[in-house]
């Protein structure tokens, strides 16, 4: 890739690093770093401390294995949650999408990835130990596998269910179906068998 | 939109000026913004270290108005450079554009945007009167207008024009054509039309 040799070294690596941000290309790497240095008060400045403050505060909760500027996180650290249901899931994204969502009030376990042999991801690469040591040590009743419906994901799920099974957890997963606001004729088949299958009383 | 509560306050700022950036909006910056505490010390730690220097050491060059660590910038300072032409352009970008290119080895003249009457840019608010002052005080034999092919543009282009009639100066713009690589058939009537009517000797 061509890249400007008339910008200084340090313009230079303003765009090249983010050009690694995800969603941004060396295109609009260049875009952004432009913007950045024409609003300098309104953005850089504040974005460049914003960032220094994620470098100095953020880690990882020793608990789940999400971010926070806690440890324990806030969610692990929230008396007001329920102690008995653990939701797991791939990914902090997956996290954040489920709190954004609201839809449960219970606490998490991030796995940080699916199994993934072919990537040489096994399970010792992911946060599954500490899963089945929550739940022998503390008062866990069951555990949604809130995983993403994918290949990797229902491996990894049937994977954490058989490390579960010596264990006296519930382990549910989500439920499969038509998903809200969505059209049938855009459905895959499989969404729309599970769909069928697990019809509800109307 | 609805924005996640149990992130820290410092990850939600963290977000919120990411979406800022041209490029990303609410959902890819919080991807962005997730990436970047993952990869802490091989993309953030960099990042907001760049963003800090730029802070410090970024600004706009007193003679073109272009982006630098040095003022003048390194183009301007350049004695390798043509000292008697200039290439207008609106915008740093273009100004990237043209250098990447490497198509010419002139200096600058950034306007910083183009006569807009409708959103209240007018010449004053443009980098027009230091672009006049420059080829009336420094040996210029030809101004380039490298402005884009749209009607503001144009229109800047013609007041640029107008605004240097008085001088011994010789204002040339870019040729109109077909880009190299197009095809004919996406191609609109405007640019086909000044295409065949600037045709050339095969």
């Amino acid at each position: 890739m061509a890249q400007n040799k008339v910008v200084g070294p340090e313009i230079e690596r303003l765009i090249q690093l983010l050009a690694k941000l995800p969603g941004l290309g060396p295109r609009s790497a260049r875009r952004a770093a432009l913007h950045l240095i024409k609003k300098k008060d309104l953005l850089l400045v504040p974005l460049a401390e914003a960032m220094g403050v994620a470098v100095e505060k953020i880690g990882i909760c020793s608990v789940c294995g999400t971010v926070d500027t806690s440890d324990p996180c806030a969610i692990c650290s929230d008396p007001r949650r329920d102690q008995s249901v653990l939701v797991v899931v791939e990914d902090v994204a997956d996290l954040w999408a489920l709190e954004r969502a609201a839809a449960i009030n219970a606490r998490y376990h991030v796995l940080g990835g699916t199994l993934s042999p072919l990537d040489g991801v096994g399970p010792e690469d992911l946060n599954i130990a500490a899963l089945i040591e929550r739940c022998g040590s503390e008062a866990i009743e069951e555990v949604i596998l809130a995983i993403n419906a994918t290949v990797e994901g229902q491996t990894t799920a049937h994977y954490v269910t058989d490390q579960l099974a010596h264990l006296d957890v519930k382990v549910t997963r989500l439920a499969h179906g038509v998903p809200v606001g969505g059209e049938l004729d855009y459905l895959d088949e499989g969404t729309l068998a599970q769909a069928l299958k697990a019809r509800t009383q109307f």
